[in-house]
């Protein structure tokens, strides 16, 4: 899936990842990286609003798990459970979030799960990064439904 | 301060708001409820994306300490420093986030090491409503900043 596409789908699918302007940079089966400016995520203080930051880390994790089943579950739905973030420095432009899966030696027994029992678990971390720092940490616990 | 004001505060100074269509139910020092409608907040799934559900829940909640700190620290930043949120059920239409103090007893406390020190932190809570149900739940710690 290339960057235009997951961004497309996005847009399309996500009206909010519309709203946030949120732009795809990178994608693979190792990391997606959203970005996304800071006028239309802007809070009262000039930087990016903090639920922003955590809807385009979140979008990111998301995607991550929706390009790597695409082959193997291409009817999959992936559902947030919980998410967690914490705000390092304000930022003040615009940002990118990339996202990797947190223990990427899960991957194979969370694909055998989905496949038997067609549901599985998993967790995606997302860093945020502003100005070569990184700014901000997400972490999401989705879960996978469906069969092949 | 009342719903109107607030929301007009919000949708001026956080952009996301108005893109949210986050409208001010109630707004006291004991809670501050805000609302926004299924359609700027749809997934692909057309039920509200997490990344709103949680951005309005953290909107209530940082409301709750605008609202609170207004009289006795009217020139206090409030910033939002880690925040966690579990979702328990899809949401299907317009939804409800309600913010208290997650200790209410926490709060003099708070107002003490602010006056002292310019530095407090409090928890926030907020829990989302659809359809008669509680279907998330939201935890944040903010930071105010701020002389008198």
């Amino acid at each position: 899936m290339s960057p235009q596409s997951l961004e497309q789908f996005l847009h399309q699918q996500i009206p909010l990842s519309r709203a946030m302007a949120v732009t795809a940079l990178h994608v693979s089966e190792e990391s997606v990286q959203l970005s996304a400016p800071l006028q239309p995520n802007l809070n009262h203080r000039a930087t990016v609003f903090g639920g922003s930051a955590a809807a385009v880390a979140l979008l990111a994790a998301w995607s991550l798990l929706h390009v790597r089943l695409r082959a193997p579950f291409p009817s999959s739905t992936i559902v947030i459970q919980r998410q967690s973030m914490s705000y390092h420095r304000p930022i003040l432009g615009t940002f990118v979030a990339r996202a990797v899966l947190a223990q990427p030696a899960d991957w194979p027994r969370f694909l055998r799960l989905l496949t038997r029992r067609g549901r599985a678990r998993i967790t995606v971390a997302s860093t945020l990064h502003y100005d070569g720092k990184a700014v901000g940490f997400f972490t999401g616990d989705f879960v996978a439904f469906g069969g092949q």
